[in-house]
């Protein structure tokens, strides 16, 4: 099977989530034109963005691993996707998001749905009970499709194991993060635990090891290069979320601009930030952080804030050597020169990002 | 394996689950201190309760088909108690319910660890958001449980297409009741529609079949004998739940009185209700229903509109009808006499409960 770099096999995956999501919609209209709501919210979240990053690492890992390419596993590792639409649909819920991609969140959605209907009870718990229902639906779309794509069943019997363990770990360092915003942690060290649970193990190494399991019994060499790689990637890639959650460029984001302060978000970058502050600094930013009204002002105060306490650096010098190791570990072999090469170009889009 | 009727088979099933949540949560605390209450709160739900229906015609459906009985085989059927799980602490958020089985339900629990922890933001929020992490990672525990059972791969891999389907038409039945709910319908034939789809598909029919796919190939005979067993059975099953919902001791639902009533739930007894009453009835009725201060006076007008309209009279005639037309199934041929007892027993069980 035949590809053009990232871009085309970003391409590939789009095309394989297509063509699940035609046949899956289709069915659930079937049973009922009150489910066609259902099924356009999640062609819209599917569909109409998303970087495929969990697809792409895997669909690499696969390749990494001397696999063959096919658009039975093509199918297989796009179903990474639909793990991560059901997490993003209930870390919204979860977090009372009202925005995600440049649109309204999925319960949004849903509450729009109830007013426009006129329906009867409350909108917002509508709206809540819809997308967490969006959200189990597209958690088991995404075990059909691995079920159902094709794969050789010892394929598909050997990525179980490890497609579970990665969902397992998910749930896991989500309930990590809830607790650790409601602690409100000022912990650079638990921050930083959370992120390699969240970001390190679930966006890059999982996703490795899973494509891997699906073109061989797991080598212990390449088990571990795969880790060596992916965890410190998987580092930098959320620390680059906390970046752009605080200075990202709100056409680029789909979020409002500085959308983690409003929200009051316990990030790597704001422990930082407050155990680097001086007593004023630390004073003048809980002033403002997490307050639902913050104007571009205060907003602009906060990230000078960032800045001045060399918090931002920091993170950027971080950033930087955990890519450097990220690369170093692609060197130390059990990994096929094709995929090495595509890892090389993942790693700078992972942590150059700026979306 | 030898069991003891219904009553040895819930011992065994429960034996299952116990053993697998020893060795899932012990995992889950691994990973840190943070995760115990997930893993108590989960306990609790998964083994201090629940009559295991699904487990139970899952297995009864194996056996029906020839197959050999194993522990192996029990772990795999006992994971539907785990969507179970799933679909009740979500069910419970979506709802905005207190209680469950005679405890405070999971967003309840979480929402007064926020408190006793003196945890910063918003309790509700926080309740809410552990409780649709929790019911996710119920949901990945039953996957986990079926994948890892030690259950030959083959059996395996053909139960995993009607495994899958269930979800699917579980999530996809939850929605229509939820939709149907906000539009306060009043359509007997709506109402029913959503029974047969929500309790008719999920608790019965498809249990039996997914146990009967890990026996051996479906033949089409026996789907057919365990659809007009289930179908039937699975309507007068909801049909019991709604009589329970309004007429139910709080000593054995776990629920207080007349729960149905003051949450204003849109059932079948309901829609029967109001389809037979007359001006004054309805007018009467619809004062009270829905109202979350229903005294316990109140609540016993609202039941005694139930009973003289003949609603009540009604349901239960067609719980009996849909008893018989079950129990008639049976005898089609196709099941192994042994799960035909069984399954009698369970019509019984499963219409003429109380809880």
């Amino acid at each position: 099977m035949e590809f053009d770099g990232i871009h085309g096999l970003t391409e590939v995956i789009n095309g394989s989530l297509r063509e699940f999501f035609d046949e899956e919609s289709q069915y659930l209209r079937e049973i009922g034109s009150e489910l066609d709501p259902v099924a356009d919210a999640l062609g819209h979240f599917l569909l109409d963005s998303g970087k495929r990053l969990r697809p792409l690492f895997a669909t690499i890992g696969f390749l990494g691993a001397g696999g063959d390419l096919s658009p039975a596993i093509i199918r297989a590792t796009a179903s990474l996707e639909l793990i991560h639409v059901c997490a993003l649909i209930h870390d919204d819920v979860m977090d009372a998001s009202d925005t995600r991609r440049g649109a309204p969140a999925i319960h949004k959605q849903f509450q729009s749905l109830h007013q426009a209907q006129a329906l009867h009870g409350n909108g917002e718990q509508f709206g809540a009970a819809a997308a967490i229902l969006l959200g189990d639906l597209a958690l088991i779309w995404a075990a059909k499709a691995l079920h159902e794509s094709g794969a050789p069943t010892q394929s598909i019997l050997r990525s179980l194991p490890v497609y579970d363990e990665m969902r397992v770990e998910l749930m896991a360092g989500q309930y990590l993060d809830i607790y650790e915003q409601a602690l409100a942690s000022e912990s650079v060290e638990r921050s930083l635990k959370v992120a390699r649970f969240k970001s390190g193990k679930y966006s890059i190494e999982r996703p490795l090891h899973f494509g891997a399991s699906l073109a061989a019994n797991l080598s212990p060499t390449l088990i571990e290069s795969y880790s060596n790689y992916g965890l410190p990637l998987g580092e930098a890639f959320q620390l680059r979320d906390d970046v752009i959650g605080v200075f990202g460029d709100p056409e680029k984001t789909g979020k409002p601009a500085g959308d983690d302060l409003r929200e009051g978000k316990r990030t790597v970058l704001v422990a930082t930030t407050l155990s680097r502050a001086n007593v004023t600094q630390r004073t003048e930013f809980l002033n403002l952080f997490g307050r639902k009204d913050l104007n571009l002002n205060e907003i602009e105060s906060l990230r000078a804030l960032i800045v001045e306490t060399g918090s931002l650096a920091e993170l950027e010098s971080i950033i930087q050597e955990m890519t450097f190791k990220a690369h170093k570990a692609l060197t130390t072999g059990g990994i096929t020169p094709q995929a090495v090469a595509l890892l090389a170009e993942m790693a700078v889009a992972a942590t150059q990002r700026t979306a």
